[in-house]
């Protein structure tokens, strides 16, 4: 078996790859919610100085980069790849900001797992030898995507108690093969679960299961259970699917209770800012890595924590043509560095 | 700097991995020109038995990648990883075939750079040793294409000489650490370039420099030139892009007459198959080099190629709002095996 593999679907990098760095940029909802006061951006401006939602969200990505940059003392052509993704359609928010710039760019689709699938790439990069310095990003825009995959904001469609809120922010992460701060110790590449969820406004309904197939796979390949890390957070299954999550997993012997946090109901505050089930989109678990976990791995306040990206699959059209929603999960183990 | 890491974008393995299996699904247009006959799997019925082109286009998925792991003499299980993307929004092609087959799945996003930027992910994962056999797979169609980027089909829009015609078929391709085939030799990873083309119905004209950049990367990374090669093969600019390319490349005094080819203008017959600039979509160099070249380098008939993989990474909505179209390129070595 190939010597980093772990089991079916895990692997442990022989070197665990440096987490150096890391940068975040939110919108005004984020930044009045309870992780306000850490973001490193937070604008009041929805469109980022920009004309439209689209280029708001390029641009938050391309501040994600810069400050990423800043904050490990780099400039952008010390960067070896950036893996990036998005969920606006053919992954605009990536490509654009990264024109020219002549940073070696792999474009990833993971939905909103796209951050742990683009730090799971980093680390397979960096701890595969292919490279030294890896950025980790992801983004999304809340009136962007809503016009894309719901209704234009101008509707005004009533939201159901299910629906998430897609949080306006991006975020970026440095991978390297030296340094110091937080490790990249294993990684569980998702499989796509699909359990006939058809409400494109339950998506925490949708990723839930996958979040429990991976987590269990994440178990099972590294011979580890719940009480070898101090946090298990899903991004982002919203308030729904983290008691959907819970009840899956008691339902299987597997009890995540006290251990089990979701971005999507860490970033904003339900009881005042009317999110409903709480936020989504790639830069929800992003941000909230950025802003809430990696300072605490780094400080050693969390020493090791299973960061597990949940991404719904569907499209406009998938939906349209009434199909379900598959979902898919995608989980970094971190630990506390120095 | 890295072990495996040469240059600024490219990467060597240690162990270059094997490409012991391919497979192509085409359809009706595709198996009437000049590679009809070299197709796995070739079908008259656009929609492939389903309801959708969408679903076609899933189906055409699955059946590359049954027959795929047929040919290798292996089943669904025995993949450690499917890396694959598509055109569709949200990928859903690349996505929706995988649902509960259990296999770990990376998704991807490089428009129709696709084939050699899953190709290149798992040359990495192999050979970076977390996986032993990796599926390398992309898809698109002429019909969901059209009417996701351009018009309805219905509309019947009249069609400008340098567009391209969407190539309906799936590709597939198993990357080994062991076994018998052509070898993966390096890659080099592309940066997004943009020259400010802005005439989405002239996708060969925004690749064109994007593929230019990434064949100089290669030849400086790896200290070689067009001279060391049997063919560099683009895939897909079409006819228009493919002399653009070679203009470009004879203004920085690099020849690369005689080794060109462009899957975009070998798919199609020009003269007789209507389709204006030639071939275009993931699926185009998908299914060329699992038709053309891949069964070339086996024989030995080819020695080395340099599979080029070229894309344009606009979406409806950037084009709408006037943004000009970013390419991107990624390059892999392949050799002839035994």
């Amino acid at each position: 078996m190939a010597k980093q593999k772990r089991g079916k679907q895990s692997f442990v990098p022989e070197i665990p790859p440096v987490i150096t760095a890391w940068a975040s940029v939110a919108g005004k909802k984020e930044s009045e919610g309870p992780l306000g006061h850490s973001f490193d951006i937070a604008r009041t401006d929805t469109y980022f100085g920009q004309k439209t939602w689209e280029q708001a969200e390029k641009r938050m990505q391309q501040m994600a980069l810069d400050t990423l940059v800043q904050k490990a003392g780099l400039s952008l052509e010390n960067l070896d790849l950036v893996c990036s993704g998005d969920l606006l359609n053919q992954c605009i928010s990536s490509s654009f900001p990264l024109r020219n710039t002549g940073i070696p760019h792999i474009g990833l689709y993971g939905a909103c797992s796209t951050m742990a699938e683009s730090l799971m790439l980093a680390a397979m990069a960096v701890g595969g030898g292919y490279a030294d310095r890896v950025a980790a990003m992801t983004s999304s825009h809340f009136a962007s995507s809503e016009r894309q995959y719901r209704f234009p904001l101008g509707y005004g469609g009533q939201r159901t108690p299910t629906a998430q809120w897609t949080v306006t922010g991006s975020g970026a992460v440095l991978v390297c093969s030296e340094g110091k701060g937080p490790r990249i110790e294993s990684a569980t590449v998702g499989t796509v679960t699909d359990l006939g969820i058809t409400d494109a406004n339950n998506m925490g309904a949708a990723m839930a299961p996958a979040a429990l197939a991976t987590i269990k796979a994440h178990f099972d390949d590294l011979h580890t259970g719940p009480e070898d890390y101090d946090r298990i957070v899903t991004g982002d299954l919203g308030q729904f699917g983290k008691e959907m999550l819970l009840a899956l997993a008691r339902n299987e012997g597997l009890n995540l209770g006290g251990k089990l946090e979701d971005c999507g109901t860490l970033i904003f505050d339900r009881n005042k800012q009317d999110v409903h089930s709480g936020g989504s989109g790639c830069g929800c678990s992003a941000i909230t890595l950025c802003a809430e976990f990696l300072p605490k791995l780094r400080t050693g306040k969390l020493k090791k924590i299973l960061f597990c990206g949940t991404g719904a699959l569907l499209s406009p059209t998938s939906t349209q043509q009434g199909l379900p929603i598959p979902g898919v999960c995608h989980a970094v183990c971190i630990t506390g560095g120095i």
